[in-house]
């Protein structure tokens, strides 16, 4: 950390900086300049607040050198941190595809849409049961109604599933049935719900808040981590600009720099990051190539009709050709998408579904 | 609503548009242009949804004609909502003055700040029991301790204290000892919160996000009110924005723009909306100005050993001098601001305070 | 200037930081701490670039400790530049209104308006001549023609008019009419025309782009000043950010930011600023209150049949009451804003005008 | 266009509207709601201004539905406008790569560059002459004598050159020298530079303003298309947001945005998008499978002695690399990068260039 002195500061403030630090048991560097004096700090800051320096006397502004997370960071932690739900592995060579519509809505809506995004080549199966929604008014979700559901289309196609937690009472219900707990963007600051994913064994993906920065993105993900759930995975979702001719500004660059600054497995989220379905390809194939470990995809088997976020929501054969040409990008950067697997699920799957519905 | 077809939409997508609309009991009027069809949706559009027309085949966009919010909506309610706590009327002629530190830090602490902030004219006591922060590892602060602190400190002052709350879980012990809930920036869009402080019988101070709307911040209210709680206040607190100059771009616009669209008191808050505490006198009299019902001020006895956010708060000297402007600022708009009562409190204060602490 | 280095850089690298900036005559202290060496660069930097020591390998990144402005700092120039123009000092005691309409529409137009503000106390007529629009198909302003309808408004009032000036060929013209040039949001960083008012003996307003930081802004000053021409005021008008209930978002928080920063006059346009007339009078009062030095508004006789902006004109009664008020929040703070003048000017104005048109 | 009245719009404030609109040629629908009354209007509104509805009494605002562009726009030009230079197809099945450094600094180091970069597969050189600078101190480039280095690269290569012109006094010489020229980002809305570049027999590559917007990138189009020069590319370069690990926030979701609205060839610049040279070969590899029809990329021979822009260039070797991946990118998406060409100019080249500069 360096503290920039105001032009006049005194000497008696520039001593009372120095004997602070040095009360914290850091080493001080002053530099006298000609027309300011600032004095650099080196030793353990994590634990030392800038705060603490910037409101006192004579201190123009301090500057941190140091990042702020460590536990995420990879200078701490060089290799890629592997997630592995199920069989699936998040953040090694293949590049994995999460889909599923925006909410639950029905048993047979899931489990079609289900059925359909495996059958395409996607690994875990995504689905909101509790929706925070802008509105009071506005459809909630189906709660654990909405759940179950999801279990029911994890038995009958085998995918993982991943799916949102809002609030810390319902965390151990969510915790029950999700395969991996999504925290969403407005949530990305609620500290007692990161605490608490925190605690709990199960991977987490944190999406960044829409006016997250990416450094307290992995500043949230450090209190995840250092809760003990070391199973975290960061999503790219649009940030909120000036811009409105996409419904959020999708900031593809994060994925590198989260890739450079952090050893978790990245995710991205075209569809929130758009909000329209005819942007989602492009953008999809944009971050594979720009080096997403994962996507999540809003995908539903009928977008005119579905309750929430249709207008970003691929149906099902739009997927399966955004797919394919997700694993030519894939390949062109040697790595993979697994492969359509039309035939086995078409044949094998009806006849559990039609008597599990019935 | 209005709802915008594609340029070549076709007779048969207009239609569909047409049926929804009318099943659910609104009527349409659609507009044949020479591109581009529009059709006009009129009746109670509230609980409608605009995604559902978003993401039908043809439809290009829809443009929302009437607000989304409704109880909170001047429309609705076209007089001044006033919310009376211990006597002290917010919303009313009188520009009421919230001051104290960020944190609780200590009982010492808490209640030298009370006196001086009531010796000046403030007419609440804030401070922090519970504090989320954006570091795993800063101060999070004294939680039940602090806020009986805050409880002493109104007990030496009678002041009235608004303190944050941070999760649903802490509510009934914080609702127990505030006179007013403060819900911060990061949790404006935490809705599990919302429904709940919807249920308590406090009045409550809904901060606006650090990327949220002046929609979306009613919105939130709504929530509240929705639920049964019509004691809100909204609170500007600063936005983000590219500006590095002032730590948040506090946006005094928003000020008039709720006054106008709402009838929900409004609250400033300079300190955190500039975050420099020498930019807090110059915007707390242009927030007056502009129409605020209130401010919210950070004030430290010893700001250069505040535990957090000292550098954008007032000593008690510099708040007594802003008082004193403010004043004449409130006079000439024919408001008030309470007047500074400096003898009395620093004669009687010290004697039960000396016992109580021992 | 400090030099971060990343946290393996080698020694050779460390070696060639401090060569290079040796070579260019810069003291230098290194500084190693456990995991990474900064390095200070002590001396006169205004002139030495910092991505010369950005790209360098082993650079992290470079961060700047003193501002990059000289001239129009306050650091250098600590007491408050008035400038004057035909007798109206803005940077003084006086709260100056410069107030007129966005374009010069007709000569009957110009007259009426400057009769109008006059007589309400503005003490320069502002009007555009050459309007820079966002689409080629509008409007685009009368030209020279409406430089010789300002200088008639002159005539008949004896207010300075200030005028925009968009390009360096139309700029002699411009600067024979315009007792100040204004410099657009959309031209701050046309370095070619702020190079060639930089040249001409004509006070210049500069206006903060729609994302230029204070910072910018002042830099922007300073290729006017660093070229001779020393009267030059900043103006806040807005930039752009994600809130829409604005038309910009009004950063009314520069303008303690630039007093504090600069010393050259701060101007405030609230109708800018905020884009809606119903916005306008709060903004305004808040302006005066935050500490501008002047306001430019827009009025119009009849805001209803403007050609340009007329949704954030005043007409002339909502102009004169908004005066009154703002000469209340002047004397608030120890200023003033002229008074109203309305019955010489309208008995003597009407003759000679009605034979100027005729 | 539609006209949204205030709640309580009295029917001869509608009448107004209506009386308005029709006098200029258009027709009217009127919706009379429950609370408000909305006004479609239907016809050619290009030249119909939203401002003079707006300002009027009753009125809330107005909402656009038809684009305000016209001959940049896909609905007016359905098929992809292709750009040719010296054989060079932009807009094509082929990606264009154009490449160089920020500014020409010698006759040595911009052949230099020019060969490496043609080695690699560049199909066009960048090289900038004339610099826009933030700071005044700082290197304005060579000028006149820039074009001439860059005329002899040219000849060297066989490459068509791009450079950018400033300001209307020197886009005489510019266009004289330049095979493309380049509106950068500070000017994209200085009006009279489109002017003049519309009326000249050159391509125009038009960046995004820092805080444009993709419909204001092509209303700026406009007006160079508008007089008379069809061959017009608009290039993303980056907005600004509030995020800081990045320069600027490259926003490549215009990629896709800007194909489906315009028929113009699209640039993407990952170089100033991103800022920083590591986050370049992800960021280039993202556009080109985002949709982009060409990448302008910076590239110097020696960054780390760079004039200007040194961290965000990629060195030769780097840049021949990225080219590898792009080429299997392209090939992911059957489109195509030109291929490398090392042998033949590395034995040709140097002949001439030792004659040349000697």
């Amino acid at each position: 950390m360096i503290v920039v002195m105001k032009p006049g500061a005194t000497q008696a403030e520039i001593n009372a900086v120095i004997q602070r630090a040095e009360g914290l048991g850091v080493k001080t560097h002053p530099i006298y300049g000609d027309n300011r004096t600032v004095i650099a700090l080196v030793g353990d800051l994590t634990r030392i607040s800038r705060e603490a320096f910037n409101a006192m006397d004579g201190v123009h502004e301090t500057v941190r050198i140091q990042e702020p997370y460590k536990l995420s960071s990879r200078t701490a932690h060089p290799h890629d941190t592997i997630i592995e739900v199920m069989g699936v592995k998040i953040g090694g060579p293949e590049v994995v595809v999460m889909a599923g519509p925006c909410s639950v809505e029905s048993r047979a809506q899931i489990i079609e849409a289900a059925i359909g995004v495996k059958e395409a080549g996607a690994k875990i199966l995504r689905g909101g049961a509790f929706k925070p929604r802008t509105s009071p008014y506005s459809f909630q979700g189906l709660g654990v109604k909405g759940l179950e559901y999801l279990a029911e289309a994890r038995e009958v196609t085998g995918l993982p599933i991943i799916t949102e937690v809002t609030t810390v009472e319902t965390l151990p219900i969510v915790a029950e049935y999700a395969d991996i707990l999504q925290i969403g963007a407005r949530n990305m600051q609620n500290y007692g719900l990161l605490h608490a994913v925190g605690k709990v064994q199960r991977p987490v993906m944190l999406k960044r808040g829409m006016s997250g920065t990416v450094e307290e993105l992995l500043m949230c993900a450090e209190y995840i981590v250092s809760n003990g759930n070391y199973n975290v995975m960061v999503c790219e979702r649009g940030i909120r600009t000036y811009e409105t001719s996409t419904r959020n500004t999708f900031d593809l660059n994060a994925v590198p720099v989260l890739k450079q600054r952090s050893h978790l497995p990245v995710v991205a989220d075209p569809s929130h990051g758009t909000g329209y379905r005819e942007y989602v390809p492009a953008m999809s194939r944009a971050a594979v190539a720009a080096g997403a470990d994962a996507l999540i995809l809003e995908i539903h088997p009928d977008p005119d009709n579905a309750v929430s976020d249709g207008r970003q929501s691929l149906d099902l054969k739009e997927f399966a050709d955004l797919m394919t040409s997700l694993r030519r990008i894939a390949a062109a950067l040697d790595r993979s998408v697994a492969p359509a697997q039309p035939a086995p699920l078409a044949t094998v799957a009806p006849a559990p579904l039609v008597k599990a519905i019935a």
